[in-house]
């Protein structure tokens, strides 16, 4: 069962409400995401944050697992997350690319490369994994 | 050259003017914050947020820089975080330690292990690396 | 269920019939293993080398489940490993020291730190997760 | 400066000269090795070992950066290693295939990703960083 990209965007505007990401594509054991620069992210030393990085890291894992098992994974939560920071991101907008390389019944494991909107090589990769909840 | 806490606070609030984190202890190589318990960090399946806990890794170890190195750690940088969330935190506050277990003059490696106040158990534990930059 | 030193060297032997590696302790949650230093395990630019440092790792964080799991745990595989290299190590016997700091009834994830014998700094510092297999 | 696989596996053979990896093709950015299997590898409950899964994605790395630096390459060391293992390998060959995401005058940063031979999914996939010492 995998859900269309207007199906995500749905369960994902539930889910996070608040969140100014946005969902660009939707495709099987992938998804993208952008996050429009903000100047909020900012930290001494940064363009986008760390943690801005994180969180969308988090965000488009847990997108492309929607993406593949609907609301089924809704509660999924994530069990480890695994970030090395390449280079320093323009003041562009943040691309994150998920991949999924194991969907498991009960556990997923990808990765999530994040660029500088407009650049080739990624500002920062990632290793995420979710725990999905049986019932 | 070793800060004190109040020096310590005082560069805190100079990096991270926003953040509600509260710097509990200073000890050499080791740093200890706590995060009052805000609705706003609540996400789906969850009560402290996957983000809010990796926001909170990162700041404390930058702390725990700070505590040793003084102002010449203000412009460091994470070079990489990763963490494995072990059970799902209480409403209560985040308390977050830090000991740093490699402190060279361009790389510093600790590890971070969160907790619920009053648990004996880590919620979750983690390994961050962070580059500073020469000057 | 917990088994003494003697138990678990015994299941160690089974499991590992090649191993150089030496039980030191077993203490609950706790494990500390040598390895004999080996000339065999060089390679360029290292002392004992980093593959030995992993296996290693992966073997304290083995005895450590054993220690609380007994056999039951003889069939655990290691599910991720993420280790940091903080120094060079010295020509003397490596002593790995395993935490558990979740035992979970399906999942345990534990830290790992390496030291050559005599020295206080960490040359390795590791978390390690292991699957428990139903049965 | 890139070598081609033909220098690529002369400076292996005097960096691992007991090794039975065999390196398959250097391209810009990417290597790929296969380990043959080899009943020695096998410990309880797993084909190849996972062990040797982390040699493997060591050795690779080394390799991808050996054809990009050349010699200079040659006494690169490890800095850290993060591995997922995400489904038991057969008892067949296994290939190892790495990616530089990263290359830094002194740091490498790259993915490696473990397989079955003839088969699509990973068996593991990890993230690599090495150290390139100066001179």
């Amino acid at each position: 069962m995998s859900l269309s990209k207007e199906q995500v965007i749905e369960v994902f505007k539930k889910g996070f409400p608040d969140s100014k990401a946005i969902i660009e594509s939707i495709e099987p054991m992938q998804a993208v995401m952008r996050l429009p620069v903000d100047v909020k992210h900012l930290r001494p030393g940064a363009t986008v944050s760390g943690p801005a990085m994180m969180t969308m890291t988090d965000a488009v894992m847990w997108v492309a697992i929607i993406g593949e098992k609907g609301e089924q994974g809704f509660n999924s939560v994530t069990s480890s997350l695994s970030i090395n920071f390449l280079k320093r991101p323009k003041h562009s907008d943040l691309i994150a690319k998920a991949e999924i390389l194991k969907l498991g019944r009960r556990l997923v494991v990808g990765e999530v490369r994040l660029f500088s909107e407009g650049e080739d090589e990624p500002v920062a990769f990632s290793t995420v994994t979710y725990a999905i909840p049986s019932d």
